[in-house]
């Protein structure tokens, strides 16, 4: 026997989020505010903050396959370099002069990198490695836009060094042509 | 008989635009300038401009479905009731203070609407009908990122009656319940 | 903990649909009937009547990517200027003559259109503002297909001027060059 | 080097068929006629026709996803049992009364059919095997849409025992418990 | 009024299966063991055996497009003509000398085929009748991969004469152009 | 003027590669040979081989999201760390024992990770950082099927301290908590 229940009083996960009946969602579910907040970056060691704004943030972006980041950089500050498993990265400066650059796939493993100043606009295809430098004597500022409601972020030395519970130390002292002993000092860091 | 010529001169158009070998892109082909240059918002009778960042302007985006456009309002200034056919939108107010919102589809047709300020966020769903008002007494500046390298733009009132060549007026009439002089009059303005 | 109960008893919301088990489905879930019931052309100002067969009627059409509809037309009648926010339109011809046509994006806003009869077929890209218009004596049958199994339907003049609640009168006025009394008595109308 | 020539005088084909320019489209790309004429059921041994509108006849339909059929049948004339490898199909009855089916995966091989009268609509997902039959004894027509502009077609019984070259009878024999020498007159007869 | 309840203790039913919350992953989600394993190739007239390892066998597939298949075949047994509706197939020799092939569309019905030895690769395009034939006095194995977590197996004869309930003799008979006898006769051995 | 040149001598390149005209294809166009052979394990650092079977290797498999590979380990051998931008991998162990994980994205980095012995199949999502390590005292052979026909390949070490030109040395130091003196001997070694 099949019974139909209506579900007028659960929310449904669906990519891991509730999605609404279109009936009932109002302006709230496509907004959010605060992106002109700069992000604190004296918490970390690379000197930037990412202000994230996708689908966990406001719901309405579900299954609509597109989200917003503002990015901020201390003076030399670092977005380390990292990939987006599920979305290409468009950004435009705000505020500051940046280095940017991302690699190619093997076997070329080719550097495209280029300095961004106010105004500039520059892509990091999919799933490719990038990364920011702020290479001016001020704060910088970001807005980029990624082509996935929920695009995952990998900072490649965080998951490489600071996977929980760690890789084994042999298999990334192979990888990185380090000692065992360096790959421990650095998994203890991260 | 299947001859290869390797298309070592030539250029092929892939969704109307050119496809550059992947050996052979380089930065350049990511990038692009000029996002910090206020659109002029005087020569036309609404009162905005949009500088468009698409594939069209950065080769590198092609089959990435993203792309920027940053939009310009002098006080009072709207960005008129338009559609992107193949994307979804989402804006973030960089300067001033705008009304903004979408219609949803038949029968319901409602207005999902709200007055944002900088640093909020607002999202309008692919294909809907939607625009943006400036409010203020200043000038207001957005960037917005759209969910295709090439969005495409419907605005609903130059689509309409200003079609070329011109929509018949009786269609007009019976379809916005206007009388054929009036549509007529419309189509010569637009 | 994670607890795993089977949902033999709830029916969950895919697209705001009813998603049915595979394995319990049956012929009347791929089925419906009355596409050779002429729709009444008579209840509304435009002459004409859509009479749709999606996924809200065909719950087995859900996830599949195509629907259908027929379109009646009284004499003259016209099934006013629309788009579907996430389909194609292929149509033809059943009884009729009918002159029907669309518009491309800015900045060309070309308009593309033909006089059809009996038998002939015609396509309205996604997303594209589109309209059919009976320019026989007699009624006119259209049989459509749409590639989404929930295309959705924005009636422009619908969306724009009976948006609820109202989109603001000098908003409209200032992007159909209207006044803005002419703005609120269609307002009015809508 | 890399050097670009202007594509003016050569179609590239996309999908093994030629893309035009959307600048020098009319509507002729979007169009064809002939659906209101009956297909020719006396010249196969099954009693059916069918009409093709595929991308094939209409050029603008490429990369858009959709595509048309009108399928006529003589008096107890079938629609062989096949499939559509890159497609749904929805049909509606224009005339006459149908039987039709479709049969699920392994391993349940659930045998979906229904009787057909003018009016009804009736699905096939995409990839399953389904046949038509005519079961009045007039002529019947049908209108159906596929979710692909190339859906392909897939006759049961000619990819099976009219394959060129054959495939092996012993393979047929083994699959379809024939004995070797029914299996190589059938594939004399495809 | 629209109130979440926290789906603590409920799975969904994605594609008809579990979707776990991504944080109670575990490495079992990822994992199946038993590859190595040969199937029972005694049991079917056919000789031969699939082993599927699909989003019903590895829950963590779900919606990640990829599954395998082992399949293990008796001395001159046969994977029988079959399609997958919703995958490509691309597999590989372990052991043993086989010939596979596979039909095009209408109307050519070409069969693309080739004598494959250990360490041979071929490709089975979406949708189109393929099928594998021990050619050689030993056991042989194969691992096949294909484009989706739940690609769908049917198996030509047995859809087309173990339908459950039976498709009707005549239809088949007039597409096989059996006689009703013979066909029914296989329907009775399907 | 739009004039048509038959392309009957020129290849097209599609996703960077040909496009055989579908009436032309031959068996070989999906076939390729050798995945029975050893990679060659000595000639790296790591004590791993890849041999690749995607669509450079196959045309036939253009555009349909499938692709294999073979990895040979040396005792103790690894597949240092590396994602797929573009494709989910999954694989089955032929020979041998090893050691796999991923690590989820931020926050959390969760290291899945299991030994798998022969038979034993395991997933890794697109575009995660994974790995493999032979713990055994034998060779070991891996067969993994990619959810591409281009997965692409991005070794983490060798894309981040390998790139041409270098990153430079200061962003690395950082993203890596090590001094520049060290991050220049990985590049000199890369």
């Amino acid at each position: 026997m099949y019974l139909t229940i209506y579900l007028l009083h659960v929310s449904v996960l669906i990519n891991g989020l509730v999605c609404k009946d279109p009936k009932v969602v109002t302006e709230n579910d496509f907004f959010t505010s605060g992106l002109n907040v700069a992000g604190d970056t004296s918490k970390n060691l690379v000197g930037s903050n990412v202000t994230t704004v996708n689908v966990g943030r406001i719901p309405g972006l579900n299954t609509l396959g597109i989200s917003l980041v503002r990015i901020d950089f201390a003076p030399w500050g670092i977005n380390a370099p990292h990939t987006h498993p599920r979305a290409t990265e468009i950004l435009t400066i705000i505020k500051g002069t940046l280095r940017v650059g991302f690699v190619t796939s093997n076997t070329e493993n080719r550097h495209i990198t280029k300095v961004l100043n106010e105004g500039d606009v520059f892509v990091f295809p999919e799933g490719l490695i990038h990364y920011q430098q702020n290479i001016g004597h001020d704060n910088a500022v970001v807005i980029a836009a990624l082509s996935s409601q929920n695009p995952g972020v990998i900072t490649i030395a965080n998951a490489v060094f600071g996977a929980n519970p760690d890789i084994s130390a042999d298999i990334l002292a192979k990888a990185f042509q380090l000692n065992e002993n360096t790959v421990k000092q650095l998994q203890a860091r991260f």
